[in-house]
């Protein structure tokens, strides 16, 4: 009886930190980081904030959680297209448009992501988060250079230098500041113009074919 | 002389927000933003931690300085060699060599500046000092299309993964655990082998002629 007491405890506290999480990561995707309060996410979550803290430490460590569980999905994504059918150029070319399309279309998630100044825990997911992209493009990167359509000595350091640009790029289309002033009808790039610059921009840094 | 003795306090205190700004910067070229503590820096300063609140709001603020202070020298420097003599593609691996070689020799500097895990205020400004390299590249990229030497359009957005893929190339080769592994006589790329990678990957991305 005991054991299942703790069991069943242990159950409703793995619902209530999915639930709190999944209020967090809508808080995020709607306002970024910073309207991440822990007031206002208890109040989401419909508890008192004392009780947030029985489940997480603070913000710092529910937004690492925010940040690792949505930036997982990305890099699960891009790895489906640059691990599957095509030649690797192609696949770089996709990965990169596929990319760059689901960051515009959750552009404050997308920002708060990349480049949003929050807690250092935050900062240590981007650093590990990084290095897992770097890795699918290593991989992408030596089919390539096998193939003999990339061109390329130290698929590390390259690898890197595509994930600095890819993020940069899409750094200040998504800044909030660029999306009020889209909304406020200024001049602004659209999608496929930043798509197509970074997809001839990383073609070209690996030596291939711009297609 | 009332007048007399606030500019006299104001000097006193200008003079010791330097040195506390000083020893700051000693403590993270040594060991990064990790090792500024309140505590260890009024030690080194000589004074009570408390007394340092009076000048700095925080360890935040602080850390905001110091890197806005060695960002600011680091971007003008690259500055002269972009706004120097000789061809857009030639200051564009000059500078390249020169800020890789610059990060090279002081690297926990460079680490911390870059990518170390740290307060939000931090965060910020570098988003605004990826904004200043920015500008420095978009003024040479509009330089080398109108010579005819880069092939290009989008001139920000390329601009933006320039200063992406440098920072990125950089983090991992200069990363405390890159550097303890050099020390530890691990092979480990070299300075020479980084910067020209750089040079390659950023020359071939703008379409110039690769040397």
């Amino acid at each position: 009886m005991a054991y299942r007491a703790s069991a069943q405890r242990r159950d409703r506290d793995q619902d209530m930190r999915q639930r709190i999480l999944a209020c967090a990561q809508a808080r995020v995707s709607k306002g970024g980081f910073a309207a991440l309060t822990m007031q206002a996410l208890a109040d989401d979550v419909g508890i008192a904030t004392g009780s947030l803290y029985r489940h997480f430490s603070g913000k710092g460590e529910l937004a690492a959680q925010v940040f690792s569980t949505a930036s997982r999905i990305e890099v699960d994504a891009l790895g489906v297209i640059l691990r599957g059918p095509g030649s690797p150029a192609k696949r770089l070319a996709a990965g990169l448009e596929q990319f760059a399309a689901r960051a515009w279309h959750s552009r404050r998630l997308a920002f708060a992501l990349i480049a949003e100044p929050v807690d250092p825990e935050v900062d240590e997911q981007r650093l590990l988060f990084r290095q897992a992209y770097a890795e699918l493009f290593v991989e992408l990167l030596e089919e390539g250079v096998r193939s003999g359509e990339f061109h390329l000595s130290q698929l590390n350091l390259v690898a890197a230098c595509l994930v600095g640009a890819i993020a940069e790029a899409l750094v200040g289309p998504l800044s909030p500041t660029a999306c009020a002033a889209r909304a406020a009808g200024a001049a602004a790039l659209d999608l496929a113009t930043v798509s197509q610059s970074l997809i001839t921009f990383c073609l070209r840094a690996v030596g291939a074919p711009e297609s």
